[in-house]
């Protein structure tokens, strides 16, 4: 049997309390657990949180471990989408080292659970979802890689594109994405059509990019909400970034977000600063599932972020203008069980039973963790030390 | 004479170059720089960049050294300002002591110039005032501290402080603030002909807070360019916040952008996540005066921050979507030169007969340095060392 102790922490900056792991579950939390032939990790007083769960990402794109990228790209959206794949063919970017690269530096920041988007295209066909397939082979045990089949280049628009799709499913991915249905194919029922068909054929879920905003976004939801009665795919329908539910006609986003609750269609936010996003304590007073992620990072869309979903969830604080201590915390669960709940894994709690996905962060409260979101002592996945003081023990690559 | 030679640095990411700094002065930039009998740092090839110039902040303000302040306080403005009051009288805040604490964390960080808030109000009179003088005496040669006398509890709501106000421009403060002349005082007219007559009367510029945002944001504005014009107080009148100008009907802001710049009002943000704020591309397209700052960090007002202004660059580059390596330098530049220009400090640039105030930085280029902000590696002020990774010499109290 696979059994660690943590010793002398403080669960979600509670008392002081040990936390036991049999074979990969929390088997106790107490005081004075009986600790003879068990590892034994003195956390030093620290704060234990749940491994953190980075729920919306782009594993293959990152250009981490190469020199800076100069970014001159133009402003639209497909100007972004064309140099992406300009440059991956120039630099022969292998998605199987990014995503290596990647997700232990995300695994040296706590985090244990990922769900990651993957760019398919008539350009470079499945090689990127190979490659991340391989990853979530290696890193087994280290970080759990869930695998979203991406049309990051559009569906309708690129003929042969919904064939790639559907042996991506065929293949191994957990789900079917989608982009913009009006923004970026100009044809959102052919998109949401070939979508929901694929994601039905293979039985499995969806998670679709919405970055249309106001009315226009909120008519690609109703679209998607259309589809989902229709199918019967209650829960299984997600939606990333979702910029329309931020608009200020309280209104308007009320009935989606109802509607969201209702459909059980749980939303994923990068909480970006410059954009309108959904409101943390709207979704959350709904009922609604919702989680959080890193986004792509130092790509070619932009410079910014590192992988830590502890400065996210400050970030989401900061957006959603918690100050509060019994505020910040409500960050904290986006980004640690509120991920987890979307992508459906349950018990992802610091709680008996709970999986042994633990963190230990510095600070008094997990208010202070999360602003000041320094390296992590110690990252353990399923009762397994993965990371210490920041870095993973597996090397990148 | 006071002599550094920095060598083997690259200024603002250009080619390697040595910078000759004399009397506090840049007296020379160029290769191969006679370095006999002159103090010399090896920069290693990093990144030199200006002293970082925190030009809206509240020294007085700050927790920092206390345990964790557990934030319990209510959700409207008059809540928060009421809370600070009885927390400064219950911990017996010292503003001194935390104004060093805050300072010298700042110089850490690299910043060289500061413009501060200093409350000012009828509990605790002028106090706070002078113990942040006393730190500005203290601090001269690490770090310049400008003063701003903030009636932070209001003006006309409590009788005393006006003459308070004038008394603290007698001491030596550097200008009057304001605050929401309607939200906060609800009597705009009472609110700014009173700040106005001061800062007349003892020949200092203003600088107003404003929170108010869209219409009635607008509205104090063109209050305050009456004043400005009646008074012919063109570049003496900073406004600080203003996000009605990053309110979304273009023709309304565009007017006021028009009149800031026609005016020489200077504009001053902290690039708050969940605000609308001024469109930085739009000011300085406009050509108004463009500076930010941390605001008050670790206070009872949130637990945000930590007095890093390349920190700040990348959060005001996420807030206006930079994402090209020529745009993330205009976020930088008005973290450093803008807010300088505001503060009517010219030559804060790496050129010849600049100030002698130099920050090396860490990345292949100043997009990396700005986004991973990590650890100063020197901090220069007027020539002097005074900060080494991350590091002020002087410790704080």
């Amino acid at each position: 049997m696979n059994k660690l102790l943590i010793t002398n922490t403080r669960p979600m900056g509670k008392d002081l309390a040990d936390i036991l792991i049999v074979d990969g579950r929390i088997a106790a939390v107490g005081q004075n657990i009986a600790a003879e032939g068990i590892t034994v990790e003195d956390a030093g007083g620290r704060i234990a949180i749940p491994g953190l769960v980075d729920a919306h990402t782009h594993l293959d794109k990152s250009l981490l471990g190469y020199p800076w990228y100069v970014n001159e790209v133009g402003p639209r959206l497909i100007d972004k989408i064309d140099n992406e794949r300009q440059v991956k063919r120039d630099l022969g970017l292998d998605a199987h080292i990014q995503s290596m690269r990647q997700s232990l530096q995300s695994v040296g920041y706590g985090t244990t659970l990922i769900r990651t988007h993957v760019d398919i295209d008539t350009d470079q066909g499945l090689i990127a979802l190979e490659g991340v397939m391989e990853t979530r082979r290696q890193l087994a045990g280290i970080v759990e890689i869930e695998i979203v089949a991406f049309p990051q280049s559009g569906l309708m628009r690129r003929q042969g594109t919904d064939e790639l799709l559907d042996r991506a499913m065929a293949m191994g991915a957990d789900l079917v994405g989608g982009l913009d249905p009006c923004g970026m194919d100009k044809d959102p029922k052919g998109h949401l059509d070939t979508i929901f068909a694929i994601a039905e054929r293979h039985g499995k879920g969806i998670d679709i990019h919405l970055h249309e905003s106001g009315e226009l976004g909120a008519f690609s939801m109703e679209m998607i909400f259309e589809r989902v009665r229709a199918l019967e795919l209650q829960s299984k329908v997600a939606v990333s970034h979702a910029f329309c539910l931020g608009h200020p006609d309280w209104n308007m986003t009320q009935g989606l977000i109802d509607t969201c609750a209702e459909l059980d269609i749980p939303i994923l936010t990068t909480a970006p600063p410059s954009r309108e996003t959904p409101s943390l304590k709207r979704l959350l007073a709904a009922g609604v599932r919702f989680g959080a992620g890193v986004d792509g990072f130092r790509d070619t869309w932009g410079p910014y972020g590192n992988g830590d979903m502890l400065e996210r969830a400050m970030l989401l604080g900061m957006k959603n203008n918690l100050r509060r201590d019994d505020e910040l915390p409500l960050a904290l669960h986006v980004c640690t069980t509120g991920g987890a709940v979307v992508m459906e894994r349950t018990g992802h709690e610091i709680a008996l039973g709970g999986r042994g996905d633990i963190v230990l962060v510095e600070g008094e409260t997990l208010a202070e963790a999360i602003v000041t979101h320094a390296p992590r002592k110690l990252v353990v996945t399923a009762g397994n030390v993965v990371a210490r003081d920041g870095k993973s023990l597996r090397e990148r690559p």
